[in-house]
């Protein structure tokens, strides 16, 4: 696809009715801790009235053993669904802005050499907040203001 | 409100996400077989990252007591919320209608004498199909057609 | 409460497991065009494995009876739960803001003098964006810097 | 598979949990203008406690780039997931119905020669029921009696 | 994968919004009834507002043609996705152990030689549960403790 | 009502669909912090094909105050609805229980004097999973294993 990066990556999907979900916050945590690229949960519908989940890790393929040894160990499952999945992406920078309240760590995303995304880094506005005792929202728009007139003549989150 | 029945009923709620689901999917067995009006559960994002399901139960006033007491029994809560509704309802009746598959319950749905909504009973379908060897959209169908016939120049489900 | 308006308001919900959804996307927009303030719909699991959704419609009291009927008219309810809310608001005005690429109505929010929200209105954004040919990011962005500059020291959406 | 048509889609997939869910609603009118087959959103639970969303798009493949460059414009994605599926589907035939209120679209839907679905086509019902003054459900019946009495001794919606 | 057992199965998929909720829930137990190895509902939002569903069944190869004629036969979906999934599995192995409420089935997980999972079954212990007089989770507790006694120095559901 | 504990709490709650859900779970932190009862998101799907998110907060009355600031300042919102709840509760008392991992803190409910719930404590068995390198569902087990041995005949989580 011209203009874009591509990957491969591996998503690993297991439907959870038997754990109290009060461990799978925990496993979350574990699984990023662990190197998985991103970890999410869905609502599903599941056999004899239960109201289950569905936990969705995506990761390198040579993490799979690990991650997938974490869920076996953490939870009930008896079996995983494991496929792989290509990636269209944005090339990535990370850059530092100055905004009244500190500076910013922000992301850029490009295609080819066309600036398209800007996005202050959530951890790096939520502790300026803090600090200054202003709010995220206003960190973060004032690290936007900030990236756009440094990089772009472009949107913003 | 002129032309509706009305009534109150109380509705029982809390948030569980220290129970494994397929717990909750009996408990909804066991609230219906004591007496509770309808019961259904909401996902809901808990603190934690935990994914939950909050447990709605809706009953008359003297059935809270006992349906308290089931909860409390086979869940891992420490407490519900408790309030009081009120209902606007339609006036109903059933009354048995005749198709090629065999005979269907209907449910009739009166605002004043003017009917508004006719609906086949969903179990007396479902027996229906089975039997007849004919998909439920077939029987419902049928029933639908054959109570409009009956009752009403009117509408349907 | 100091600082905030308060006023009341009706909240009217219903279950509906046996209409086709697509009928559901209609009735919302009929709901609002009679004069609901909002409608919402939640995913929620039915009892006999259904999964159904919760229709909720906030409104004004005499909008009770008129909304009622739409929902007994178009849906297959037999049945609406009636409830009375109280509401904390903040004080509304709205204003114009001049953007690169045309004139913007903002909403602005206020608790007693202090302005707390400044907030795009989103046809606004929306028409502009596909006249100029920007995205409505974009014209958000520039709605909102604008807004901010005219009148307020103060946060942003 | 005997009986059935098949042919290969793509489906886009991505997680969104730093957009405004209202950019996400015009995003979605954009896809289908542009040439989505299908556009639908899925409530998720991300990390760090954000109730994100998952956007889902289905198209043909020589629609992926276009389709791409419209999410990367008007989201904050940096990257996307794109798979290949197989679909297994009925062969269509569009008809009309005459009904009491006018005439009606009819989508039909084959396995071989034979006639498994009926499904009265939305936007012309619509459009007949407000034109009409009756509800939708009450056009949706009349055009599937007329289809069913027309095409076949089938079953229905 | 060393230590896990594999296999590859399919999975069905179809987005439905223009069918009563109550039907689907009929149809999931066809579908189990029939051979499905699992099936789920995930709540969707379609466009034009609709709140929608989505169908999701896991089968062997062997069985995706009498699921497919079920779902076309039932529902009113026009088309089917299909997709070959890995799964990555425990070795799986049943045993019967003594309560003090009566003998309960479960089902033992293992990578390698190595004990992972122990799951009392479900049906086993609602069944002794009723017959008893106790909570589900009181025999779900007792089982568990049974087996982690007979069977093994480890963890638990 | 015999034998529970009653008292009174207010609900807040907001629909958002303007907010990125980033900042939704950083405001969860804070309300959990400015002394929230308890905070959680629903899934809702409003108005022009939004997939938005509904707020809730429990809390006491004398909290409504504050956390309203918050959410005022923090989010988008313009007005919060505020519910007065009844609750039914089981008295608590915690409790220290010795596992072969070390020290838990356990939450014991009862209703009168009859001992319904032990709840071993989140946060008191994460800290100790993790020190003692083994599973969080195993320092659960033995932490509910060695309440029921020392407080009562009766169930568990």
């Amino acid at each position: 696809m011209p203009g874009y990066e591509t990957d491969t990556v591996t998503r690993i999907e297991t439907n959870v009715d038997d754990l109290p979900p009060q461990v799978l916050g925990a496993v979350m945590q574990q699984l990023l801790a662990a190197g998985a690229l991103d970890v999410w949960f869905t609502p599903v519908q599941m056999k004899k009235n239960r109201p289950g989940v569905m936990l969705s890790v995506l990761c390198d393929e040579e993490k799979v053993q690990p991650l997938a040894d974490i869920i076996f160990a953490e939870t009930t499952s008896f079996g995983l669904r494991v496929e792989k999945i290509q990636r269209l992406k944005l090339s990535r920078r990370f850059e530092t802005v100055r905004t009244p309240h500190g500076e910013v760590t922000v992301k850029l995303g490009f295609k080819d050499d066309r600036l398209l995304q800007i996005a202050p880094e959530y951890e790096s506005c939520r502790a300026i907040a803090e600090r200054a005792g202003v709010t995220l929202r206003e960190v973060q728009a004032a690290a936007l203001a900030a990236a756009r007139a440094a990089f772009a003549p472009k949107p913003g989150s």
